[in-house]
């Protein structure tokens, strides 16, 4: 997915630096000062993320550039108020500026954002993130009230946006690729089946999903492999949309949709599944989370947790964090740990797909950027086009480097011997 | 495996409890107090075990049942020391006394200990048992001489003691039972196959292996997947055979042992595998584990940590940790992550097979009753006989309860992509 990009000027960024060097001795005392201070916070900007191969250039053709030639991209900061945001807080403000229109990134979004996620992660894996970080780790609490307010934020901006870009199924996790050719479709499907798999589901047992989206995993287990669902979401929107489906489809007597909280779960059920909710659980609930989840299971019963994930302890990025999925973390693998630990629940089987969520995003930005012209058409402006394409490009580089993870986790009782010797199962032929 | 053991007199333990109750008339006052007080020592025994459903008997024929008729097995206390003993830490000196046989279980001995396990589990999953084994927490530590004292006390007793009841390839470690009726030896074959699967390994690649055993790992990855093995163990016993069995199969150009500890491996290899080492790593040393670990490693190296585990943080069992296996620790899957979560290792796959090491155990216990004969006509007493197969036994509950687990971890450095996809390879057909 390449999104060239040229300069207005039509001026290529390959082939070395090419914006105009004001000649020194055409300046003034005045002049030849603000330049230096102008060159002194550009370097200090590079320096702060990391000093990726990028070029970076002022509004009056002013920069510097760190690698010369091999420069991947190259930052147009529009205004001196950008300028001297960026170097209060890159992290944070890149995203707004670029949202707003007053920084513009010439050549591959892509390539650039990988190149910054790259230096990032050798920088000492984080330290810089989490210093720049620092003043938005104390998120937004997801109590009963504050998770509401944040999905809402995120899910809630309106189905028929979504239903432009993601799979006919309407599924906005990671989908399991087959092979990197797979189509999204396809592997939206593979995934259902995947984690149907992981669940050993049998027809007539009852499954819980805590956190279900617009519904497709909870309608797919139903309708192939004979169970009922329970399925909790506190996205209105969502859960209006699913309930329409489970009619049209006639499972509204097998799949039963609930708008409310995963913590009000009530019941016993042979499985548990959560997909792509824990981001937005916190990790103060991670031991109610594993709590709900053990009363919730029979003796047998199997759990499955799927999450973005960290290989260590960190935020979300900042932007993300603020601007994007407010109150969402991803955790590490230690930290999941919290959920199962203190209820001595069995871990049976993690899997890392997370090459599966760069594939994923790929599709969905392509889609994304193919359906430009009803986004626009719809009420939503030009800074919500580039926070979404920010935010999805992004999320393609950190899965591509390593920042981020993706972990389907899945576990039962401590006593539960019901599980498959090996897990052949999963791999049918 | 079935260990049925009748008592001496020939009565069943079924069908009630059959001890001779002592008529009170028949004794005097100071026989009924002698009496009182004992009732009072063994039900604060069977109260510290959890109230398991079993029968404790006296020396006297005095004693007390739990579940009458329903009793799994009756433990005579064969002197009032061992009652004592029993009173102050019965998880500690249940050990102790079952070895110098002051202690006999009649029934079967493996039911029993699974009844106790269970009981344990149930009263709050482990709080029990970590008041009572509070004093031994403070374990030996691996330091560099530590842990070649530690080690040299449980696998230099004699490679002819483990060579009549382990497999043909010597393989001391949970096996891999692709079905139930799998054979001991080919489920320590298919162990070897799974990890060189799960590792990727191509011929020309170098590999290297921390904490050995007897060698058998090494040579199967060098006769069957064509690599290079490096191969460290602080076991000089184990090593001198390794070495013997690498020059009598002619692999001696490709496999090099070496009588060290892994903290001193240097160089870089495409894989890193660590089978049943880390229980013996010691949690402090987790970090540089990890930072040893990466720092083997080439780009697209793979990592492999297998190792016994639980579902939350606990010692091994008081006895074992001090007779069997001194300065040993099962670490959570959360405390496994101290290894790889500060070198930002990325975890690929987390597989949980506590059930195969239940069944590996059976074979082992089952073969080494069948060996008996020998094992006594060699050095060793009755007191060894019987932790051995107290250990055996007592190891199979603990799989079997949930109460360990056992985690293969797979690894790689954060940026590496060149993992396949999915884990179909894993299970080729």
């Amino acid at each position: 997915m390449k999104q060239e990009q040229t300069e207005p000027s039509g001026k290529s960024i390959s082939g070395g630096i090419n914006y105009p060097v004001p000649a020194r001795e055409q300046r003034g005392t005045l002049g030849n000062m603000v330049f230096a201070t102008e060159k002194l916070l550009l370097a200090r900007i590079l320096r702060a993320i990391g000093n990726p191969p990028v070029q970076l250039v002022l509004w009056n053709g002013h920069g510097i550039s760190n690698h010369g030639g091999d420069a991947v991209a190259r930052v147009l900061i529009r205004d001196r108020g950008a300028l001297l945001k960026l170097v209060t807080n890159p992290e944070l403000y890149f995203g707004e500026l670029y949202t707003a229109q007053r920084i513009e990134v010439q050549g591959n979004l892509l390539d650039f954002l990988e190149a910054v996620y790259r230096v990032w992660l050798l920088r000492n894996q984080g330290k810089i993130g989490k210093k720049l970080l620092a003043p938005f780790y104390d998120a937004r609490r997801n109590s009963l009230s504050g998770a509401r307010r944040n999905i809402h934020h995120h899910y809630d901006i309106g189905n028929d946006f979504y239903k432009l870009w993601l799979d006919e199924r309407m599924l906005y996790t990671c989908a399991y690729f087959t092979s990197s050719s797979t189509s999204l479709e396809d592997a939206q499907l593979a995934k259902l089946d995947h984690i149907c798999r992981k669940l050993c589901l049998r027809p007539g047992e009852k499954v819980v999903e805590a956190g279900c989206g617009w519904g497709a995993l909870a309608l797919h287990m139903a309708r192939h492999y004979g169970v009922t669902v329970t399925a909790y979401n506190i996205s209105k929107e969502q859960v209006a949309f699913a309930r329409q489906r489970a009619h049209a489809e006639g499972l509204d007597g097998q799949v039963e949709f609930i708008e409310d909280d995963y913590r009000n779960v009530r019941g016993e059920f042979d499985a548990f599944v959560s997909i792509g909710m824990l981001e937005h659980v916190g990790r103060e609930n991670y031991p109610e989370l594993g709590r709900v989840a053990k009363r919730a299971l029979t003796a047998e019963g199997r759990g499955l947790i799927h999450s973005i994930g960290r290989n260590r302890p960190e935020p979300f990025h900042a932007w993300i964090e603020q601007r994007v999925f407010p109150g969402a973390y991803p955790p590490s693998l230690g930290e999941m740990m919290q959920i199962f630990e203190p209820s001595s629940l069995s871990v049976l089987d993690v899997e890392n797909i997370r090459l599966h969520y760069a594939l994923t995003l790929r599709d969905w930005l392509q889609r994304y950027e193919a359906a430009l012209e009803s986004v626009r058409a719809m009420r939503y402006d030009e800074p919500f086009v580039r926070m979404w394409r920010l935010y999805l490009a992004g999320s393609i580089a950190a899965f591509e480097t390593g920042a981020l993870q993706l972990f389907q986790v899945l576990f039962t009782k401590q006593e539960n011997n019901s599980i498959p010797l090996t897990r052949e199962f999963m791999y049918p032929r």
